[in-house]
């Protein structure tokens, strides 16, 4: 991704957070985290993250979706002996579809991104509101995306290790390299 | 505590939320829970709460304290072989004067509640702006105080065990009964 990418985007979460009355600091204003997955659509494929506090202990981050914009399906490992890391994401503004394993009746609200339809293998739906929320068990397969008009989600985790997280889709990189426009 | 008197502390903090766009679930709403720790007089010695998630691994919740309101010093020690309680207070709304062990010039701007002054020893100020936070290491004496608009605050920890903690003042009884009007 490139820098100029990384900073409208940067800018176009904390305008969403700033409309909501999230307030960051500077310093959080400056590092929002925005991941793209190395897939080269991240108005698509994409997450912007704010990582409040990890320790070895707990974390919190506030996640942003922009319109339809999907976080790609993974599963979170038992990493040193512990069990995976297990997070409960509860919506603060917009509407999250939010898919884990189990039952599915045939038909979901979200459009799985194309071209990347062999990467999304789970479709049991819970439709997260503004005050709703939903706790994901470790090891579980999830992926979830934004209705039309983005969302805010708040994220209450175990330790976040995201260099550990495996994603269905082998074409994922967490962890890209920013390149200079 | 009468029934109503919780009843209308419960209205106030849903009231405060909702007037900074913090959603919750009718049955959080219902089920705000009111701490006036047994000393009688909620306005001065108390707090609010919604607990969103209590795992063995993590918490979060969402505190709400009156204009002034002060949430008596304690401390969360071992429990199971476990280190105490560490927490992250990030300031949603308001200003909070938090108070851990550590140095002090011999002024602070919080008051020390009147007839509890033998129970708060700790007076490192830490002040909290929205955005701003503060992380607790576990067994750190502490406690916390709204200015003069009431604050709301955004609490991420690991498991919140409350039965077990210690507060300085020995009157205090952190689950008192409810009692009929």
């Amino acid at each position: 991704m490139k820098r100029s990418e990384v900073a409208a985007a940067q800018r176009r979460a904390t305008d969403l957070l700033d409309a909501h009355g999230i307030m960051l600091t500077p310093e959080e204003r400056a590092n929002v985290e925005v991941a793209g997955f190395g897939l080269g659509n991240l108005e698509r494929q994409g997450l912007e993250l704010v990582t409040y506090i990890n320790t070895d202990r707990y974390c919190a981050k506030e996640l942003v979706l922009f319109p339809g914009q999907t976080c790609p399906e993974h599963l979170h490992p038992p990493v040193g002996g512990e069990p995976g890391k297990m997070e409960t994401f509860r919506c603060r503004h917009g509407v999250v579809y939010l898919y884990v394993e189990g039952e599915n009746d045939g038909t979901i609200q979200a459009e799985v991104p194309e071209g990347s339809e062999a990467y999304y293998t789970v479709f049991h739906e819970i439709e997260l509101h503004p005050g709703q929320q939903y706790t994901i068990p470790p090891g579980t397969k999830h992926w979830f995306q934004a209705g039309e008009n983005g969302a805010i989600v708040s994220e209450f985790s175990t330790t976040s290790r995201d260099e550990f997280d495996i994603f269905t889709d082998p074409n994922v990189q967490r962890m890209p390299a920013i390149v200079e426009d």
